[in-house]
């Protein structure tokens, strides 16, 4: 009796055409990054569970998948052991699957920080796992795109960062708005609003405003413990409207008293000259209800939005100042960003914007009548291959209609029809497919034609 | 007290430069397949441990890492399973890394099969999992390049095999001998000794001829219960020499008794010709003690050798006639192969074969010496990378030394000298690092200069 085949709730496979989508991304993201100068690291998608405990919160702890020990993993357990599960788990498994890309970084920075050069520009394109729960457009596998300096304190960092974000979703014909805002500036409203303790909870509760809406947040902070009073300071912060130098002016009048909260504002009025100077193509906004949940931001925070489709945010970062100390290396100020190849191919799909050849397919099938026409047709099928046109060969005789059929349903556009005849004369007889118009050539000249071919 | 970083043992960080060479290695790969109209998929890393187990023999099993359920794994565990390591791991563990790409690609075949145009050639880039002792030159997680054709018998697939490993190394200047056996002939040769039932021992004893020697491997088929009859048929097959149309004469002679055998010899016979006519750069030769360990190969087994590198075979593969059965789909014969990237990295870096600008750093570092220079360089460095160049801006302003030193460790050719001259003359001054020549140009024309540029 076979097993009925099947995979992990949450995980996908992606097939030719799913492939070719997503190819397409990552080749663009890379090649962006490429230009800019940042350079290509990967790290095991196994790492210790040491490393990735308590990065996360603990809600991310419970997100980790672990592995268990090879061997015997159970010798030495106590049956009293079976009585907590989580600690149990810690005994028999001492690795986990990579949660995300910045922790390995953080730990590939300090355990190689003696051959680095910083400032170090890096990316790293591999797939993270979470054991969320699975549900639409959630994943237990799927691929991140980051993109980080460390080392460098310089805002032109950030610059950096929105063109980049600008130079992809401008060359995918993507319209994007790009919200800017600076943890800073959350720290200075907490403390002008008399919270300063209160600051991870307001970011919290302050990102989720897009999801639960306005009051929804106020009833969150009030929950946490801010009063009427420091509610009403917030507020009107997250609902401000008007242009970029407008919102910059009000923030600052409204944090004047805080330290830290004017340093925010200096730092994202720097950023927007540096933006407006930098002849960016796409939608660049302050958004100071933005807050990005993760913890280790201390500066600029970013997210990107799909202007014509409906879906959460495709792109986000921000500056963190001292993400390496825990693993030993104090005071490395950086900035990144993460590209969401998942919700990016949605876009793209949903806005009809993936270029009619990404798919890859082959140029032309060969027909395949014999092994006369065949060896006729190996020859020109290499030297085809030789300059770069992809090609192929139907592998068993057959009946052409079959092998159209092949060709057609896998997107191939040109069938070279050889036969007595086309051996006979030296030629290859060209049909293509989606106008059915056919033509021969000297075989000699398919090479070239077939570049430039449209029938 | 900050944690020591570390990552597990057996897996392995790549930083940019070794990252630049293994990308090498996959594009490469990856644009060979193309051009033979392979199609790109990918499978979860996950997959469910029923997917796996009984795939890779017992070994196997022992080698899958396993991953502990979520939640609460132990939940319903009675203390007396702690006797049993490996049923407990079953129970508190459904899913586990991959092995290999070839079981998950035949899950996918059978999943898929009303999505999927048959013969389907797919290839498949992606890391691999298995819980080995880590010791030199084996690690827990390797990538593996896989491409196969499935739903085809055509020894036409077996050529194009062929020419997909010989394009490959010959393009990247790697001299290999491409070895080819056919697994019926070792099937003939089990008849023909008498021994039928002992085919999967004589593989496995036959597969160790280049670590263990001839007669290592006699005594290992004497342990096994061969007579000394059946061994004394075997050895000379194994130890034949001359040409290959030599050993096929002979081999036919050998096997004339064996139906199986007979009809190994036509195909290795058929697919040695078609090799002959195509025109293959590389050195290819039948080596009849060739057995490839895994038992699923049911013809043509492959298996390359670098000849100026001492290190195991650095590709193999095969044709398998029904790899999908277990899975519920009989009769769908395959052929494929697997690149090992690790190894064609170690073949590459040992004999100096990566190209030199694998390392894809920028071309040009501009240098910052403060915010005016920094805004008359911006628009040229945009316009740089507009044109295809990558460059960078040297985030801080700092010494002049500091920012040589930088592009020089990073491998950047050329530095982009920018002060108060340069602002005021319009230009550029390009300083050469390794020669150390430098020269001004005109802003405008530093694009299409930097293309051909050698100070």
């Amino acid at each position: 009796m076979p097993q009925k085949p099947s995979i992990p709730k949450g995980t996908r496979d992606f097939g030719p055409s799913e492939m070719a989508g997503r190819n397409y991304i990552f080749s663009v993201v890379r090649s962006v990054f490429r230009k800019y100068g940042y350079q290509c690291i990967e790290t095991p998608s196994l790492e210790n569970l040491s490393t990735l405990l308590g990065k996360y919160g603990d809600e991310g702890d419970k997100l980790l998948f672990k592995i268990l020990n090879s061997g015997d993993a159970f010798a030495g357990v106590e049956p009293s052991a079976l009585s907590n599960s989580n600690s149990l788990s810690l005994k028999v498994c001492e690795k986990g699957l990579r949660y995300d890309l910045t922790v390995p970084f953080a730990r590939f920075v300090v355990q190689h920080q003696n051959e680095i050069s910083f400032p170090f520009k890096r990316y790293q394109i591999q797939p993270v796992w979470r054991a969320d729960r699975p549900q639409k457009g959630r994943y237990r596998e799927f691929y991140q795109c980051d993109v980080d300096v460390i080392g460098s304190k310089s805002l032109l960092n950030e610059l950096e960062l929105v063109q980049i974000v600008d130079d992809v979703f401008s060359r995918m014909g993507v319209r994007v708005c790009i919200k800017i805002n600076n943890r800073k500036i959350l720290a200075g409203l907490a403390e002008v609003c008399g919270a300063p303790d209160k600051l991870v909870d307001i970011t919290v509760a302050i990102d989720k405003i897009d999801k639960i809406g306005l009051s929804a947040v106020k009833e969150e902070l009030s929950e946490k413990g801010l009063s009427e009073s420091s509610i009403s300071v917030i507020e009107p912060v997250l609902t401000l409207s008007g242009s970029n130098a407008e919102k910059l002016a009000t923030i600052g009048r409204i944090l004047a008293s805080s330290t830290v909260g004017c340093k925010g504002v200096e730092e994202l009025g720097t950023l927007m000259k540096l933006v407006e100077g930098a002849a960016i193509r796409q939608q660049v906004e302050i958004d100071l209800s933005l807050a990005r949940g993760l913890n280790y931001y201390t500066g600029a925070i970013f997210e990107v939005k799909a202007l014509d489709f409906q879906i959460g945010s495709i792109c986000g970062g921000g500056r963190y100042d001292d993400l390496t100390g825990i693993f030993g290396l104090p005071n490395m100020s950086g900035v990144g960003i993460s590209f969401g190849a998942d919700r990016i191919y949605d876009v793209l799909g949903g806005l009809n914007l993936f270029p009619a050849d990404t798919d890859a397919a082959s140029r032309v099938l060969f027909t395949n009548m014999g092994d006369a026409e065949v060896a006729y047709t190996l020859p020109i099928a290499a030297s085809l291959r030789g300059e770069g046109v992809a090609c192929e060969i139907y592998p068993d005789v057959a009946k052409l209609r079959k092998q159209f059929e092949y060709a057609d349903r896998k997107g191939i556009p040109y069938l070279a029809i050889i036969g007595g005849d086309e051996i006979a004369g030296g030629i290859v007889t060209i049909k293509n497919l989606s106008s059915g118009l056919q033509q021969s050539f000297p075989k000699e000249d398919l090479a070239s034609i077939l570049g430039f071919l449209e029938l």
